[in-house]
């Protein structure tokens, strides 16, 4: 099987998606040579950039054969089969099929309310929602304490978000909780086994943030 | 590799998600004794169904060892381990990725603003979304026409959403369309390819509605 060898990553390093995708390179060692995309300047939406990438979304992955991939679930899918070690995505179907399921859980229950509070209601991200709807951040905000409270419980019983060892579920979870800093909202004081978890994965030498 | 096989599939076979398992499984002509849950009595926030899950997501997949998934496509992608025959998430690396890019962008674009009018916009649907947002509701009924607008372009050059074959991404495609009969909004007439690969698809006998 012979796949195409990424070229060019696009990316906002400030930015959740983008910076799942560049934790899980640094997770597998993997070095892409990056661009970066000014989204809070809108450059996402120009026509130089979707004519390269065919949509506005940033990350979006060049291959040698001049194709893009966009998703960042996609990229990490790929980047996974040209570099499996180490494992985030699940070594058998079964494994596979539960770090999906949390993976899905997180999106939905933590990262997608915190992308909702902050799009809808910082007047800043109206560059990225051209309409937003303040009644729709306010709704999320009692659902971000939720999804944390949620991720606690688990954590009480579970190393990290999808089990035993580290996975593409934890880097989407901390990517959302450092997120939650443009929305000022903090990990409440009870969630003593989701802070704890939290300081063992912002140690891996992978979260640091770098530019491109 | 021993995988655990499926013992129940919990479903509501009205509703989106558990459809798309169902459709799923027909094509791959696989059969999972299932057991129909009452979402809108709202059965699924209930303790026998939470303590038996341990979420109120529908679906849900037990296995023979006791072990529960849930999410739509972890579901899905271990079926697809199970019985990979026909192939609908991906023969190899390239495939998957490019499966699950469109596979996301139509839940994003199109099935998602398409939940958000019902679950939002309907006063049937407060069972589901105990805090309705109706101006949540309003502001995604512009995105449904977009979604639809998106896809129509694609299919104009695309025979099938992901491309030359059929895959999991016509299943989320197809199974958000017919469920726009709860918001009243059909094809737009302009439409064309879209229309032309709903008759293509509607045909396969995996989409025939059927209750557990």
């Amino acid at each position: 099987m012979s796949l195409p060898q990424p070229t060019l990553l696009y990316e906002s390093h400030r930015a959740p998606n983008p910076r799942r995708v560049q934790i899980f390179l640094a997770e597998k060692a993997v070095e892409i040579p990056r661009q970066e995309v000014d989204i809070m300047a809108g450059h996402h939406f120009g026509a130089d950039y979707r004519d390269r990438i065919g949509t506005h979304h940033v990350p979006a992955l060049e291959l040698e054969d001049g194709s893009v991939l966009t998703e960042t679930v996609a990229i990490c899918r790929y980047i996974e089969a040209l570099s499996p070690e180490p494992n985030l995505m699940g070594r058998d179907a079964r494994e596979a099929a539960e770090i999906e399921m949390w993976q899905r859980r997180v999106e939905f229950q933590l990262l997608m309310p915190i992308a909702f509070v902050a799009r809808h209601g910082l007047p800043a991200m109206q560059v990225l929602e051209q309409t937003q709807v303040p009644e729709w951040a306010d709704a999320n905000r009692p659902r971000v304490l939720a999804g944390l409270a949620w991720l606690d419980k688990r954590l009480q019983t579970s190393p990290f978000v999808a089990g035993d060892r580290f996975t593409i579920a934890d880097i989407t979870a901390v990517v959302g909780i450092d997120f939650m800093r443009v929305i000022r909202t903090g990990i409440p004081d009870d969630a003593v086994s989701l802070d704890t978890w939290l300081e063992k994965v912002r140690g891996r030498p992978s979260m640091e943030l770098k530019a491109a």
